[in-house]
C-alpha cells in the first residue's frame, strides 16, 4: 500500500528535473492525497527533488494522530498555515528555484508565498501531479473497480426490490438509490444521483424531482460510489411498462454508439477519435444533432478530470487511464437514453469496470 | 424573493466605489449564487458600477434554460469559458479599472485574465462580497432557520424512534439522521456528520466508524442541514443509559459555557470576548486544557465562514450575522461533551435557530 505513495513521489521527481525546479510546493489537497495517502482537510507538502528524506509533510493539530497513521514515512510538522510555514522553512533552508502549483494557487496566496520564500525563487509548474494522476496505478485501479461494484450492485438491488415501480418520485429513487451504495462500501455520492423520469430524462443533467415515475416512461439513472477517495460514473436507462417503438430505437442507436465508443478505447488512440467512434453512429442515424455533449472524461480522485473524451479534445489515450464512456440521444419533451460505462485502458481491449447489462431492462 | 439579489447588487456597488474600481468580476461561484441566486456549476458575472443595466452574467449552455429562470433581471451570455468570456466583453466595451476575486482567482487563471482584459487595468479586490455576506438579510435567514429546523426535526425523529440504542454503530446512526433531515427539507447534509460513540466522544472531529454505541457512554452528534445552499451546524451530546457522576459533571459545565457563550453574542462584541465568555467559565473549573478548539464560527452559504469566534479572532459582531457558540470538554479515552446552536446577532439578546433541547437527554 505504503509503496504506491513512494513510487508516485519518485514519479513527480523526475518531473521536478525535467522542468528544472528543485522542489514542488503541493498545496492542492487531492494531489496531497495522491503523493501521500492523507485524507485531512489541511496540509502541504514540500517535496524535495532529492528525495523523500528532505521532503516535508505539513498539517494542523488536529490531525496530529491521523497524520502519523496516514504518512509515517515523511517529516512531519504541525501549523495551522500549512503552505505558510513549508514556506518559511524552505526560505530559512536556502531551497533552490522552487515550482508552486499555479493553477490552484489563488493570486492572495501567491503574494503571501513570495514574501515568505524571500530570496528562494517560486516558479509557476502548473498541473505536474495531474499529468501523474493521468495514468492510474493497481492501487488506484483497484479503488475505481470497488466503487464501480458498490455502484453495480446498488442498481441490482435497486431493481431486484422493485425500487422503480409507478408512483415513486425521482426523489425518492435517488435516495434509495445512494443508501443502497453506502451498504456496498461507499462513502458517499460521486456527484448528485441524476435520476430522471419521463420528459426529463431528455435534460442531459436534470436534477431530481418530486416528479414521479410513470408507466410508459423512461427513468435515466447516473450515479456513482466513492471508495477510498476515487469515484465511479455510470449511467443507465430503464423503461417502466412496454416500450414504444420510438423508445426501442433511440435505446438500440445509443447501445451501438456507446459499444463503438469502448472498442475504440485504445492505447494510443486521439481522444477527439473515440468520441468520433460512438458519435459517428449516432450522426449516421441522423440523430447528430440529438447528442449534444462530449462523449466521456476521465475518473479518479475527481469524478471529473482529464482526459476528456470530446470533439475539442486533445490527446491520446494511454494503458492506465481511466474513462467513462457516455453516449445520449435526447428528444426534447419525450425522453432520452445515456449509457455510461467506466472503463480502463489496457493494451488490447479495455477493462471495463462497470458490469450491469446494457441490454434494454423492461421493470 | 428577486430584490434581495438586486439590494446585494446594490450594495456591492457602493463597496467598488469605496474601493476606487468601476467594475467587479465575480469568479466564485458561491458569491455569484448569492448576488444573483444562480445555483449552476459554471458561471462568472460582471458587475458595473453604474447599476444592473450594464452588469452581465456567463455561464455555458447546459444552464441555458436554469439561468432565463434563476437570473432573469440580468443580461445573459452563454459560454463555456465563462470568465474568459467576460474578460473579451470588458475589453471590447473598453471598461475602467476593474476588480478581481484575488483571492479565489489562481494564478494560471489571472495570467489570462491579464492578457484578455487587454487595456483595461485589472485590480486585486479580495474579500468584496464575503464582507457583505457577513451580515445576512432576511431571506438568507428564513433559510438558516429551515436548515436548522431540519436539523432539529431530524434529530427528535431519531431520538424518539429509538434510533440511539446500543449496539447501532456510529455508521448507522450517521446515516439514519442524514435520510431523516431529507425528509424534513434538507438537500443534503452540510458536512460530513460526525457521530462520537463512547471514547471516541473525545475526538473533536471524529468520523464515524463501525464502532457501536454501549451503555454507559456518551454519544455526541455534530451535523446539520442544507437548505437553499444554507447550511446549519448544531450538535447534542447524549448518554446510553444512566449516566455516571463525571458526565454528569462535565455536561454541566460545558452547558453552562456554552449558555455564557450565547448570551455574549451581542451586536458591538469583540468576537475574543465572545470566546472568553464562555472559555472562562471552563477554565474556572480547571478544565481549560480541555477546550482545545474555538467557541464557534460564521455560517451561511458556506458551513465554516467569517467571523471566527476564538481566542485569536479580530472584529466585533454585527446584527444580522449568524454564528454556532460550541464549547466542549474531552477527556481522552474517557469521552467529551459538545453542545452547539446556531444562532443570529440580534439587538438585545440573540435569535436561537437551534431548538432542541439543550438539557442533558438519557436514552
Amino acid at each position: 500500500m505504503r509503496e504506491y505513495f513512494s513510487r508516485r513521489r519518485a514519479a513527480l521527481r523526475s518531473l521536478l528535473a525535467d522542468s528544472g525546479v528543485d522542489a514542488l510546493l503541493v498545496t492542492d489537497l487531492l494531489n496531497i492525497r495522491y503523493l501521500t495517502g492523507f485524507t485531512g482537510s489541511n496540509a502541504a507538502l514540500l517535496v524535495h527533488g532529492s528525495g523523500d528524506d528532505k521532503t516535508i509533510f505539513c498539517t494542523d493539530g488536529r490531525y496530529q494522530v491521523q497524520s502519523a497513521t496516514e504518512v509515517p514515512d515523511l517529516e512531519r510538522v504541525l501549523d495551522r498555515a500549512s503552505a505558510a510555514k513549508l514556506a518559511d522553512l524552505a526560505a530559512e533552508k536556502k531551497l533552490g528555484k522552487t515550482g508552486f502549483e499555479s493553477q490552484h494557487v489563488s493570486v492572495e496566496q501567491h503574494e503571501d508565498l513570495k514574501v515568505r520564500f524571500d530570496r528562494v525563487e517560486l516558479v509557476r509548474t502548473p498541473g505536474l501531479v495531474e499529468q501523474l494522476r493521468l495514468v492510474k496505478d493497481e492501487q488506484e485501479i483497484e479503488a475505481l473497480r470497488q466503487a464501480c461494484a458498490a455502484a453495480d450492485r446498488a442498481l441490482e438491488d435497486l431493481v431486484s426490490a422493485g425500487g422503480l415501480r409507478p408512483g415513486r418520485t425521482e426523489l425518492d429513487v435517488a435516495r434509495d438509490l445512494e443508501n443502497r451504495m453506502l451498504g456496498h462500501g461507499s462513502t458517499g455520492p460521486s456527484f448528485d444521483t441524476i435520476v430522471a423520469a419521463g420528459a426529463n430524462s431528455a435534460i442531459p443533467h436534470h436534477r431530481p424531482t418530486s416528479a414521479p415515475l410513470e408507466t410508459g416512461g423512461f427513468v435515466k439513472i447516473d450515479f456513482g460510489a466513492t471508495v477510498d477517495g476515487y469515484h465511479s460514473d455510470m449511467t443507465r436507462t430503464f423503461v417502466i411498462g412496454k416500450p414504444a417503438a420510438w423508445q426501442e430505437e433511440i435505446y438500440e442507436l445509443v447501445q451501438r454508439a456507446q459499444a463503438a465508443g469502448c472498442d475504440a478505447v485504445l492505447p494510443g488512440a486521439e481522444v477527439s477519435e473515440v468520441d468520433k467512434a460512438a458519435r459517428g453512429v449516432i450522426v449516421d442515424a441522423g440523430r447528430g444533432e440529438e447528442f449534444g455533449h462530449g462523449l466521456g472524461h476521465g475518473v479518479g480522485l475527481q469524478v471529473h478530470e482529464a482526459p476528456s473524451l470530446a470533439t475539442t479534445g486533445v490527446g491520446t489515450l494511454s494503458a492506465g487511464m481511466a474513462v467513462t464512456v457516455e453516449p445520449g440521444v435526447y428528444l426534447p419533451g419525450r425522453g432520452g437514453v445515456r449509457i455510461e460505462d467506466t472503463l480502463v485502458v489496457r493494451e488490447g481491449t479495455p477493462e471495463l469496470l462497470t458490469l450491469s447489462t446494457k441490454e434494454l431492462v423492461v421493470v
